[in-house]
């Protein structure tokens, strides 16, 4: 079976394979959301969890090993400006898409607007997503509140998420760690339930 | 023209009314989300903005004046002990619908996931979404986010919105006022512009 996935104009169009198995009740599809070059760039401060990227690394190798389906969530940004421009679009070495894995883009920070997502969720069986990425209060949550609201029984794991330092409206800046820790806290219960890679490694 | 609203089961289904005039380019519609006798439940806790209701009252108002539309998003809860069951469910005062005014149901914090909004909205040529009501970090930012990532022109009335205290996952208790002020910080750019209610008044 093959499967079109949204992938930007310009780029060479590589049909996504669905496995056989994945029709079955499947474990949790891995989605990895933004794990792109445009991070390390020097416009977007201080960030918090330096491991992410390793733990991320780790999650697909677990994944990989057991034929578990991997999503890899990538931003095509429309704002000449972006960080995501250019070479800022290339995927961080630790996530990089193995051949048969699927890439899905998007170009608003929700993986489920705009995209083929649902119906490729939906093409293979699958019901459960592990998220993780980033930036935590952005793409991550938003696509995890998207996936919640649509019914998918949705976990972020949180140690394998990363933000950066933020001013709010009135002027006051708040670490990465604390914009990390209300995001996270904003989103268990009603959207999805918060775990560390740990329940899965 | 009548469309048929989202209505819970068992309440009685009345067909929404949509004027002519709102097939041309109209004024952004006044969504008012969850302004629901829920909200005054002790189980809450601490909240800020008390002025909340007075100014969806004085929004409401303003839109009625200039013919313009109003949806008001009300929560139906699948949680046999949510607040919102009951006479929870039951709308604030300053908010009650009028007469013709849609009123669209939701089982999950966004006004977008399974319900009939998107059809609504493209059927009255609405593209401009100004969302205000209960609470900051919940269903209003699950419906702002969803709102601006479907492409929807969306503005979120600071101070027509209120939250309560919350607790996050390693115990810290963040007041209202920092979970609201974050919320807005986190909306305001990538899904919808922060304004306040004086813009409009």
């Amino acid at each position: 079976m093959t499967i079109q996935g949204a992938v930007p104009r310009g780029r060479p169009v590589a049909p996504l394979r669905i496995p056989q198995e994945m029709n079955r009740l499947s474990p949790p599809a891995l989605l990895v959301v933004d794990a792109q070059a445009a991070l390390d760039d020097p416009r977007w401060g201080r960030r918090n969890n330096p491991d992410a990227e390793r733990t991320i690394g780790s999650l697909l190798a677990a994944w990989r090993a057991e034929g578990a389906p991997v999503v890899h969530v990538h931003h095509l940004p429309t704002d000449p400006n972006s960080t995501f421009q250019g070479t800022g679009s290339t995927t961080k070495p630790e996530a990089l898409p193995l051949d048969g894995e699927w890439v899905v883009w998007k170009s608003t920070p929700s993986a489920f607007a705009a995209t083929s997502l649902v119906r490729l969720l939906e093409t293979a069986g699958i019901d459960r997503l592990a998220i993780c990425g980033f930036v935590t209060e952005n793409s991550v949550e938003a696509t995890a509140r998207a996936a919640g609201t649509l019914g998918y029984r949705t976990q972020v794991i949180a140690d394998a998420c990363a933000t950066f330092d933020k001013r709010d409206l009135d002027g006051r800046l708040w670490c990465a760690e604390e914009v990390h820790a209300l995001s996270l806290a904003n989103l268990n219960g009603d959207y999805a339930k918060v775990v560390s890679a740990s329940d899965f490694l």
